[in-house]
């Protein structure tokens, strides 16, 4: 009997390699989450319940699975241990913490479509928890007892938060330039996702030249993911679960294509950006204006271009590792990235 | 010519044997603070602006003081590695990080007579130069190499977290029994004193047993110190500078004195502490009432008991070592700190 065959075309965007990447990484990344789960373990059970809620809602776990791959990538086949598992999750706790604090400091109401945790426990415990999260990746840190791994991760963990402060100085204010906005995203998002790829490989035996080499593709990563982050708030085309589009602009929040258009602002728009922005005297259709001003002066395409030039050197910072599948996931994901 | 010697005699309390900790570990203390001062820099102008206001405002230094006391009581003389001083100024930037959560958590406005950081810079402000902060002591611990004194650091820091959740879970109930307060007050408190007594200890070649001995006079001491802390606020023969009489109590703050004193009251009486503490709904003669219940049911004396319970322990615990000029100081600011 004949079958039908279904040539529906399957589409191959970022969450195709995404789900790729974690496919690939599978093992990998069930022996991270068991260290999470073990690790969110505490005798108050408060700690664990807003521990378990941020943990398990719905995050992608980008920086374990680029940890994951890095290892891949650069581990001789025999070489059975295990290092990198827990340091995987040192770096997620890391990043739970930030996101913690990211959302007492910004106010926000909602992450990835679910209430964020100081909506529903109230920021005291939102503060107090992200301690015990930060606190806990060291615990594991101090478990791999490498001082070349926690000098990095103590380093990234100042420069994370020299990068939100940074961010919170220039608060509202669109008239920053973009080498000052570079150095924020450079620390609040690149330097974690850069330090996830470098221990992967620091765990394994290979030069200095190779650990480089995933340092650069990881801050260069980063810096085109937050990028790309910042355009989805004004590009009607692309909806992301749990961002709605204007929410950054509603929030004054400062990006690149707000940078970019009060650059190229006459007097009159720049008068707007300061109304809108900098007091968040907002009326109805200023979104629309905005989005208008944007578009006018390719405050999109420029800010696409430019985590197209990064999302480059990315990719040929990898020219130095053989080809492998776990190389081929990471270019596609970057690739992808560039259109999510 | 005769001169007029002045025989005014000088009360040896805890200020006093403070002052001669200090100045035993003059030499130290400098080097710590220049530490200090080199790892507050930042280029972000704010980072250092706050650190250094918090870290300036008038604190005792009693931790790192207690890691150079310990470091002297330990050390072999030929030893002139100087590892305690950067370990000294980790657990003052671990302390200085909680002080600024707290301060948050807490919505404190003065802190030793001076405004807050939050009062005068915001919150947000206050959580990310915490976690500045908190990075910093572990970049200090990385540099340091040892993995033990890291698993004791961030061990220490989950402690503490921990101690503060719990206190923030009981908040404003007075119904709480001494064994969770204990619980909280070891975490919050007692577990830096304890570390950083240990670390001063743990650079030196001192067998385990005398580690130990530090971490157990830590402990103690911690819990005696806070003990204490907490009677100061319905005790009128002290005042302490920054700390009001009745701050505790208008903040619905549960203590060891509220604790004992709602096991001790009678029905009405257990009404009053649930309006006053509970709710917080307080009028003018309240705190007055409270004071006289405390007294009725000897709750002061009794937390003092306490106190001098763990001092006890403290002070035996130093038996191990031998007399110097370093045992007796600890010795005598234990004393002192049960009557400041």
């Amino acid at each position: 009997m004949a079958e039908i065959i279904n040539f529906k075309e399957v589409k191959k965007d970022f969450s195709y390699y995404i789900d790729e990447l974690t496919a690939l990484c599978k093992n990998d990344l069930s022996s991270i989450n068991a260290v999470i789960l073990e690790k969110l373990d505490s005798n108050i059970p408060l700690i664990h319940q807003i521990a378990s809620y941020l943990i398990n809602s719905g995050g992608k776990r980008l920086r374990p699975l680029l940890t994951s791959c890095s290892f891949q990538i650069c581990n001789n086949q025999n070489n059975k241990e295990q290092r990198h598992i827990g340091l995987a999750a040192a770096v997620e706790f890391i990043h739970a913490a930030t996101l913690l604090h990211d959302d007492v400091v910004d106010e926000s109401k909602r992450r990835r479509g679910k209430l964020t945790a100081n909506e529903v426990w109230g920021n005291k415990t939102s503060v107090l928890v992200g301690d015990f999260l930060f606190s806990r990746a060291f615990q594991l840190m101090a478990q791999d007892e490498s001082s070349k791994i926690l000098k990095l991760l103590s380093d990234t963990s100042v420069t994370i938060a020299e990068g939100e402060i940074l961010e919170l100085t220039n608060d509202k204010n669109p008239t920053i330039n973009e080498g000052i906005y570079f150095k924020v995203i450079q620390g609040k998002t690149a330097s974690l996702f850069s330090a996830a790829c470098q221990v992967g490989a620091m765990v394994t035996s290979v030069s200095h030249e190779n650990i480089e080499a995933l340092k650069t593709y990881g801050i260069n990563f980063g810096m085109s993911f937050q990028l790309i982050d910042d355009t989805i708030d004004y590009s009607s085309s692309f909806q992301r679960l749990g961002k709605n589009i204007g929410d950054d602009f509603k929030e004054g929040k400062i990006t690149l294509p707000i940078i970019l258009a009060y650059l190229r602002s006459n007097a009159s728009e720049k008068k707007f950006w300061k109304r809108t922005i900098q007091t968040l005297d907002q009326k109805e259709d200023d979104f629309q204006k905005a989005v208008y001003i944007i578009k006018k002066y390719d405050c999109i395409q420029d800010t696409i271009k430019r985590a197209n030039h990064f999302a480059n050197i990315a990719k040929d910072s990898l020219g130095i590792f053989s080809d492998t599948k776990f190389k081929e996931i990471l270019i596609n994901v970057t690739n992808s990235s560039l259109t999510r």
